[in-house]
This record gives structure tokens, C-alpha cells and sequence, in this order.
């Protein structure tokens, strides 16, 4: 018996972000689990079988992911972005801790994709150029307080930061309260960026403004960049701005 | 005149990571901009010009591809990883907000890549599965005395921590330095982990503890994580062990 677990980033919507390595282990799987809205991204092979579940699901999917490998089945479980940031990578490796000793000796590998802030970023240009951080926003899984004590560590040692999971229909104010309570350490004028559904049809980039963001609609499938107070904008007439943060810092020259 | 200039992540060694976006604006360009070791990794294609610069001139190679590319070409500047994050698509984004008005009217694009802490975390579990920072450890760009601000600060609230650039020839002392500092505000038990020219054929992983990692060695091609409180590792028979973050904190259940 040799089973085995391959956790696979699809890379945000756009088919041209899935890597070779990812095509291929999708190629050679006997199963696939998933989230359906991630499931549908993968095209059906003949002989392999689909397990489509709720996005509030992860432990149990992983679970049932890792049960199936140890019956000496070729498994993967696949995640949209990059399966180790806020994803189900963490989710197999939890369960493998806490489950049958069976789990620990299936071979287990991750393959990795572009996460959505990375694509987020450049449709704009480099917000991301300098030292910044990744933060999810859902507090179903930590306190609201210590969301906040990291969004104004974050702020106040001058990361550039990509907020994940910002909203949802049971979560509707988080992503209001964060803005507010960053707001009172950066200025009004600095830049933010919502990304919405990169990489596929309906895609939606919007540059604003941390003084104007609050009006900005934001749901599941957007991701959030708010700058430092580094973080700078290019007018350019004609086309959309450039976003980007410097590579020097803190008074150092480029 | 309608010059183009594209930034492409070509992901960390392996070709596997190489995405079908990337490949598709290295086959269209005109001409190829990057660091010689970059370079040495994209096919050559016959009428493709090509533009070798050293690691640390980054602004003025901008400058050239900039130019080139006003010149009415299709330019293709290349980063290892992702070149939004401590990459040439923030360099380039300096140099058209600084440069002739003509820059602003070419069109660029960023294709994004697999960053390197990506690779790296997908090769040992999830140690990014909770929220973590991304950290340049050099300080030709930023004061020594703001990097440690932020080493603490993301210690403090509790992020693991992605070192990018720990060490360098002209950089010796620094990633000791910063482990020390972390080392007053973690556990010797938390889980350090040392990925070296990963997806090269001469890759090297290493998973260790913060009291231990001051004997291992790194170099330009290494990035650390160092793991927070949280971060857990899960020793398996006969296997490396995996690593990695809950995506629970501070209390909350999985």
C-alpha cells in the first residue's frame, strides 16, 4: 500500500497561472477533493473521481482526503491560489497530526501556486515591493482582538498589507472596523487596491485611497492591499495608475 | 510607436513552476532584460536580443529595458520568483515615476510567479498557513535599526516571518543578528525552516529550531522562515517531518 496526498494551488482564476507541476499531478490523480467552485476549474479525465464540498468544510474534506489516500489510492485536494496561505494545506497537515498513525506514513506533497495577492499586485504594478505582511480577516478561526493588535503592528512598523478573507455574508463588518482602526495610523491619501475575482471574467481592480475605500464593495473573491505610508501612485494619462512600493526604505537610497 | 514592457516571475529553479503566462511573453519579446543567472534560464530564441546585468543594478537595468521599450520593442525584463516581491517590478515602477513622459505611455504589464517563501513552505507543510510577513533582511536599501523594529513587531503580534536576502558577501552578520533578536521573544523550540536554491538540482532543505539555527549556513540563494508560537511540527517515522501554522489562533478552534 502506497498511498498518497498531493494539496494543489490552482493559481487565481486565470488557467494561463496553473503550473506544469500542478497540471500534472491533477493528470495522475485518482480522486479530487474540493471546494465545487474550485472543482469546476478542473476538467473531467475519465476514471477519476470528484468530491466536491462547502469552503467552511477544510478539516472534514482534509480528513476524508487523507482516509482515501490510506487506502492506497493516488489522492489530491485541490485549493484555489496557493494551498499554504489560508488554505487546505495547513488544514491536511493538522489533520495528519491528530489522526491515525496510517496518515503519517502517506506520501505527502504540496505544489504551489500563485496566491491572489500576488496577481493582485500585478495588475496594478508593486505594492508589494518592500517588506509586507498577509493577514486573514475571518474570525471564525481567531479573536477579533488579535486581528486588530496585528493590523496596527502591521501599520505601525510599516508593512505593506494583503488582507485576505476580508468579508463574507456571516462576517459583513470586519473589513469596515479594519479600515477604520488603520486609518487612525496612516493617512487618509494612502493607497489601497481591491482586486476582485483576478483572473477571471468578471475581474474587477480598484486603486483608491484609504479616505475613500470604505465605499468600495468588497465580497468573498476580493483581496484587499492597503499601503505603507511609503506606498506611492504614478498618474499615467490614458491608462490606468501604477502602484508600487519602493525598494528603499526608512530614508535609504534606491 | 507602441513599446511594451513586461516584468515576468519566472518562479524559483524548477521549470515546472514556469506558468503558461510566462512562457507565452518570453516567446513574444523582442528583447530580454535580467541578473545573468535569470537569463541563463530562459531559452534562447533566434531574432531575441538579450541584456545581462549584474544582481545589484537593478534601477539602472530598468532604466535600459524602459528605453528600449520607448524605442517602439517588445521588452521582457525577468526576475527569479515573483518579481513584485523585493523584484524588478518595483524597480521599474521607480523609473517610469521618475523618468521622460514617454514611459508613462508604454504598456506594461507584470506577470506574476511563485515566490520563493511559496516554494519553500510548499516543500515542508504550511508554516505560512496563519498569518506571516514577508521580510528583506538587507539593509543596503533600509537602515539595519528599521529592520529590527519589524523583526519584533511581527514577532509581538504573533506572525511567522519569511526572510528573503539573509545573507550576502557584503552582508555577513545580519541573519545571526536577526535571529538573535528573535530569539529574545521566542521559544529555542520554534520551528526554523532554511530552503535553499530550492527547486534547483542542488536544492537544500532544513528544518530546525530557533535555538539551533545560528549553525546552519545560508547564502543568497536561502530563504528562512522562522515559525511563531503557533507554528507546529509533526514528526513522522521514516519521513521528514512536516511543519506547519494552524489556521486557528490565539485560542480560536480549528
Amino acid at each position: 500500500m502506497s498511498g498518497r496526498l498531493t494539496v494543489i494551488g490552482l493559481g487565481p482564476g486565470d488557467a494561463r497561472w496553473l503550473t506544469p507541476q500542478a497540471e500534472a499531478a491533477l493528470a495522475t490523480a485518482d480522486a479530487i477533493y474540493g471546494y465545487g467552485g474550485y472543482l469546476d476549474r478542473v476538467p473531467i479525465r475519465p476514471g477519476q473521481t470528484r468530491h466536491s464540498s462547502d469552503n467552511r468544510e477544510e478539516q472534514a474534506r482534509a480528513a476524508a482526503a487523507l482516509g482515501h489516500a490510506a487506502s492506497g489510492a493516488t489522492v489530491a485536494v485541490v485549493s484555489g491560489g496557493d494551498p499554504g496561505v489560508f488554505a487546505m494545506a495547513a488544514a491536511v497537515c493538522a489533520e495528519i497530526e491528530a489522526g491515525p498513525p496510517a496518515w503519517r506514513e502517506l506520501d505527502i506533497a504540496i505544489v504551489p501556486g500563485i496566491t491572489a495577492m500576488l496577481a493582485v499586485a500585478a495588475r496594478v504594478g508593486a505594492p508589494l515591493g518592500h517588506d509586507f505582511c498577509a493577514l486573514s480577516l475571518s474570525d471564525n478561526l481567531k479573536p477579533w482582538e488579535l486581528i486588530e493588535r496585528r493590523l496596527e503592528a502591521a501599520v505601525r512598523a510599516g508593512f505593506v498589507i494583503a488582507i485576505y478573507n476580508p468579508v463574507s455574508r456571516a462576517r459583513p463588518w470586519q473589513l469596515g472596523a479594519a479600515l477604520d482602526r488603520v486609518s487612525r495610523l496612516l493617512p487618509g491619501s494612502t493607497p489601497v487596491i481591491f482586486g476582485r475575482a483576478i483572473g477571471r471574467t468578471d475581474e474587477h481592480v480598484e486603486v483608491t485611497t484609504l479616505g475613500a475605500a470604505k465605499s468600495i464593495a468588497a465580497d468573498m473573491a476580493t483581496l484587499v492591499i492597503v499601503g505603507s505610508a511609503d506606498t506611492r501612485i504614478v498618474a499615467r494619462e490614458g491608462r490606468p495608475p501604477l502602484v508600487y512600493t519602493p525598494r528603499a526604505a526608512g530614508g535609504a537610497d534606491a
